[in-house]
């Protein structure tokens, strides 16, 4: 499918590319850089690239596919990088959970013949790293592509085609309906869920170690998604400041009805709310986006079940 | 362990109690009351009951052990009904998520010779009805017991015994306590996620089929307990009234800050905050309360991975 792709990132996802890449057949060379030579050796022992460089222009050079793999933060410095190493009809792509502010900050560097094509696997783990990634990782998962309204439809079809062979769903969409489909999805529970695992944590009354003990009772489905990595998270806040802003308003005014309902010992209010959102869990349930096993299916720690 | 146990209210602890009861041979005779007609036939038919009666008191008669398996709300009416048939020695225990309010309002209508002793089996699935019950529901699953001050040691002992047989840790403190600890670890969790999943329902710019179909990438974890029974949680919001809403001030102020975060653009807090709760996971993981496995081990929606 391409002769040379380079991943500008080796974490979960690029390093997760890179696997399914080689799995699939989809490059005859897949060359990969990461400002670490830490993680740059830790990809070549792992064995998912073919090579690695030092900077991300050396990466970038002679390359038909460059995906920027790295928080939305440093897209923008990347993009500047990469933009004048780039052939011509060559295609720059990222995976960013942020879409308008790539097409932003990024198009404005890259010259007229090279066609900036964003998009957004939604896939991952809560765990990041280069031995984090697999092949499979976004198999029968949702990949979003944003081309920006000018977009060359070739670039387009080429995306499409390279996540459709790593297994992914895909869906093309505005930027801006991406960020605000993402910070409903997405960005809005990561936020709430940072907050309420940093607010018990600070407790006087009721310790730590208490907290981890009796966490099966809620606590702990919101702290697997905060412990997602902190600087990608923070790069996603700042960049799609205004979706999660207006969103987070709405779930305050939500949020505070529900406080007046209890003051006011208001049960039916109560139960009337409580009894909307289980239809919600139904329609995912029957869309295959989650197992309807009770506990998630944690399967592990169910083991005991009879 | 006892001649007769009494369990009032047959949905999924009072079903999965009768279960472990069986499977354990902790009884000679269990019997059960349920409200409706159609669930005390379903009970017989599951086969987890000796017998059913159509009232509470008549459940009660004899028993050297009653339970009550119902939404906190309804726990005083049931002790008021149940306490004068209960015999002389009996103990009367309840599964509530709330515990002083139990106490407090059961307590006043149990005769002098009859033990009021709460329990808090830490443990469920989002799944509810006398259906859903397993044996080993409790197994390796914490049981919080909270018995009054002046609580006859015998009759703690027996329940304690009772919890340990179904295969659960058991762990006693005061009510009081117990109703903080759980604000943390179950309350404040659950109102979070009906309210985030009830925002996103009411969403103009996104659909409900959107955020269904793109849910796996954070707002599916939410839904999950989301999806609980909406009378029972009426109730515990209504029992630890206090409890909640001082932990949700707190709750506020932290989300308060965040957004301010946000706003002003800054990075280094947010990056502080998104770093600081990554240490509760491992906690929880290393404490056995959670699996490591990516996604929770959801391994029905996994079987693709390679």
């Amino acid at each position: 499918m391409f002769d040379r792709v380079a991943l500008i990132g080796l974490g979960l996802i690029g390093s997760s590319i890179a696997w399914g890449i080689k799995a699939n057949g989809l490059a005859k060379h897949v060359v990969g850089y990461a400002r670490s030579a830490e993680t740059r050796d830790k990809a070549m022992q792992l064995g998912f690239l073919n090579s690695v460089t030092d900077t991300a222009a050396k990466a970038a050079e002679g390359a038909d596919l460059v995906i920027l793999c790295a928080p939305v933060g440093v897209m923008e410095h990347l993009a500047k990088e990469v933009g004048p190493k780039m052939k011509a009809g060559a295609i720059l792509s990222d995976v960013g959970s942020v879409k308008q502010s790539v097409i932003d900050s990024c198009g404005k560097h890259l010259p007229d013949d090279v066609h900036l094509i964003p998009a957004h696997p939604i896939a991952g783990t809560e765990h990041s790293g280069p031995e984090a990634g697999f092949a499979s990782l976004f198999n029968k998962r949702w990949c979003i592509i944003t081309p920006p309204e000018d977009a060359n439809a070739a670039a387009v079809t080429k995306v499409q085609e390279f996540w459709a062979a790593l297994g992914s769903d895909i869906t093309i969409m505005s930027a801006e309906h991406h960020d605000r489909v993402l910070a409903v999805t997405s960005h809005l529970p990561h936020l709430i869920a940072y907050t309420i695992v940093g607010t018990a944590d600070d407790l006087a009354t009721v310790t730590k170690s208490e907290v981890i003990k009796y966490s099966a009772s809620g606590f702990r489905d919101f702290t697997r998604i905060a412990a997602s990595d902190p600087v990608m998270w923070r790069d996603i806040f700042l960049n799609n400041k205004e979706g999660v802003l207006e969103l987070l308003s709405r779930f305050n005014a939500d949020l505070s009805m529900l406080e007046t309902a209890i003051k006011n010992e208001d049960g039916a209010a109560l139960e009337a709310h409580f009894t909307r959102t289980r239809s919600i869990r139904r329609g995912i349930i029957e869309q295959g986006q989650d197992v309807d096993a009770p506990d998630f299916g944690r399967s592990k720690i169910d083991d005991t079940k009879s």
